[in-house]
């Protein structure tokens, strides 16, 4: 007899039709004679609907009294998600994350998971039940309730299967797994049978967004084996684990065209110790996330000057832009340049480590498709480059030709 | 300095717009210099839809899930409500029932308080804030969510009262007080000072819907004064504390018309010992709420018969026949004649204890106005009569001008 936790996001259990054909899925599998535990999102809309709620009342809502509010959708789906195995015949009973031993710090909204005491959930188990935990939520060691922030319920089936060594942990979404590339672009596309935590993580944080990063750190810091598969069909997912030997033989696991970039250039920046290290400090400080920077050679006939250029997310542009002109006169640029049509294409794949000349066949590829390469960065399972957005989708096509197939 | 337990019901705080106008009301209650502790109700439509939703997935759900659900309405507006005390600048944290102390039993669905320990509330209040304690919910010594059923906000409030020692407990609703009749139906009403808990609980056994019966019940019998007022104005409203002797002055504190009674007649009885309580109890068995029961003397040539009827709610009046004519042969009955076209006229007030001649000035005046008696029934503070439901409220006009003016 298995152990099998089961994770079903907002989507799958949106309406009590859904929720129904969930505990249609969990019946079946507890046929095979597993123990199984479910963790459910709150309702596709739940969320939104509070938050539009508190708005109303008060622009910036106390985050305490958040996490009491949004807490509340977990707990509805939860109960719902019972009473529909109940209806099927089969035990079943609901936790809400205090209850199924989640403790948290105190961080409101976007609280870490401190420990898992899952006595309650073993013993429920004991009995025959099939236990049903609210995604996305704990409490404090002192009770206080708290959420745990964006992908919160992947997070809590992770770390629940962690705690109960469970034998398989299945997340349930919309899609079928992961594929080589978003296949409503790249129609060659295919479904990727397993994938490595450090592939998933770097396809998670470039645009592939199956998964938040934070649930791939914990399962990969934790040894958690789990599948990607959807509620919709009975197709096998995508298994992500660590790394085998046989993965090293694939050079190029998957293909990302992030479109959520924008770059920035300052141009005329005085090449001087400290003058960086000030202007990135400057956007840390207000809260501006960072991703690629590249810096040119020093230029100039007079003083030495040098052009930076770097890109953030889209959401972020006009913060960065705020910070940057504030700076402007004190630090000495001569002038700031934006784009918002840029895209970034990246290859991901373990194979890199062991193969050569990966960097030179992209890039060889994107030129005989007539793209110009814009700004480049690579890391040890990675190559991303930055791209004119209108030409995006032809050149992950050409990509991934030259690489999948 | 005070301390002050208000409650808001569902209407209250039924939207945005509402939570911040009952906000505005503590807020200026905190001025006054006292500590407020404050009961909310789920928002108008909350729990109905939550109900309608596990009713779509099962007809009769699971109670210790409804509990999980339900429980969720409340938890929802507490979060609201110290949200719109912070938009005032208002110091306000919200508890739900377990997180106050409140533990019950485990009748889900409508469990009792066993006890609370408000320790956290008093910490709370110690550190200058504003309390929001969601009603209607607790917890069993296991952990366990329950929910107190109809009613129940109100008993929180007054429960927490007692256990708090509180001031004052105020529950704020959609009507201005306790009234000496509807006054939608009789102009010359009158909102009362004062009621004694005896005379409440009979005015809302009586269909005067201000409160549950319960919530009066348990206040009485832990000497909680509380006072009904609107949520939409200042007006005074009505304290509901223990008969004073200058209550027994007063003959009838108020008058109520109860229109959602049905009658049912058995023609034809048997007179014999066992016949009544076997039709009676057959009614228990069925959960069909009896109010008032009328039997004739005996009559008929052969063998000795009587004609007994009785009331019962009108929403039970079918599954009442159904039992009845289940038991029509082997009871032996002749027939059976059920109206739902009558009115139960009731006249309340302790001063009936020490005055004599009520019950004939009030037939005297039925008479009268031509409204004949069909039935009749007495308690020591209360004389109801059961007409034509057409003469309803000509009745109750006439009744309340000979005793009250």
């Amino acid at each position: 007899m298995s152990l099998i936790v089961q994770k079903y996001g907002g989507t799958s259990v949106g309406n009590p039709e859904r929720i129904k054909n969930v505990a249609r899925r969990i019946a079946e599998a507890r046929k095979r004679g597993d123990n199984i535990v479910v963790i459910v999102s709150a309702m596709s809309g739940v969320t939104d609907n509070l938050i539009k709620l508190a708005k109303e009342i008060m622009p910036l809502p106390n985050e305490r009294e958040m996490d009491v509010l949004l807490a509340t959708g977990e707990q509805q789906t939860i109960a719902l998600a019972a009473i529909a195995l109940h209806a099927l015949n089969v035990p079943a009973i609901s936790l809400t994350g205090a209850q199924a031993g989640i403790v948290t710090d105190g961080v409101h909204t976007k609280a870490k998971i401190h420990n898992i005491t899952p006595k309650k959930v073993h013993e429920l188990l004991n009995q025959g039940n099939v236990v049903i935990v609210a995604g996305f939520q704990g409490e404090t060691s002192e009770g206080q309730i708290t959420t745990l922030g964006r992908g919160g319920s992947d997070l809590t089936a992770i770390a629940l299967a962690a705690a109960l060594k469970a034998d398989l942990c299945q997340i349930y979404t919309d899609v079928d797994g992961v594929y080589t590339a978003d296949p409503r672009i790249v129609s060659g596309a295919r479904k990727l049978a397993e994938i490595s935590y450090d592939e998933m993580l770097e396809l998670a944080s470039l645009g592939a967004k199956v998964m938040q990063s934070r649930s791939v750190e914990f399962a990969k810091k934790f040894g958690v084996v789990f599948e990607v598969r959807s509620s919709l069909n009975d197709n096998p997912g995508t298994i992500v684990k660590e790394e085998t030997k046989s993965m090293e033989g694939v050079v190029v696991r998957g293909v990302a065209l992030d479109k959520n970039q924008a770059k920035v250039t300052l141009v005329g920046v005085p090449d001087k110790p400290g003058v960086a290290a000030k202007i990135f400090k400057a956007l840390g400080d207000a809260a501006v996330n960072i991703d690629m920077i590249v810096q040119n050679i020093s230029h100039g006939s007079g003083a030495p000057q040098t052009d930076l250029s770097f890109t953030v997310e889209k959401a972020d542009l006009l913060k960065a832009q705020k910070v940057i002109n504030a700076l402007k006169n004190k630090v000495g640029l001569r002038d700031v340049i934006t784009s918002e049509k840029i895209g970034k294409l990246s290859i991901v794949g373990v194979g890199m480590k062991s193969h050569t000349g990966v960097a030179g066949k992209m890039f060889e590829t994107l030129a005989d498709a007539g793209v110009n390469i814009d700004m480049i960065s690579t890391s040890e399972i990675k190559i991303s480059v930055v791209i004119d957005l209108a030409k995006g989708e032809a050149a992950m096509k050409a990509v991934h030709a030259a690489f999948i197939g």
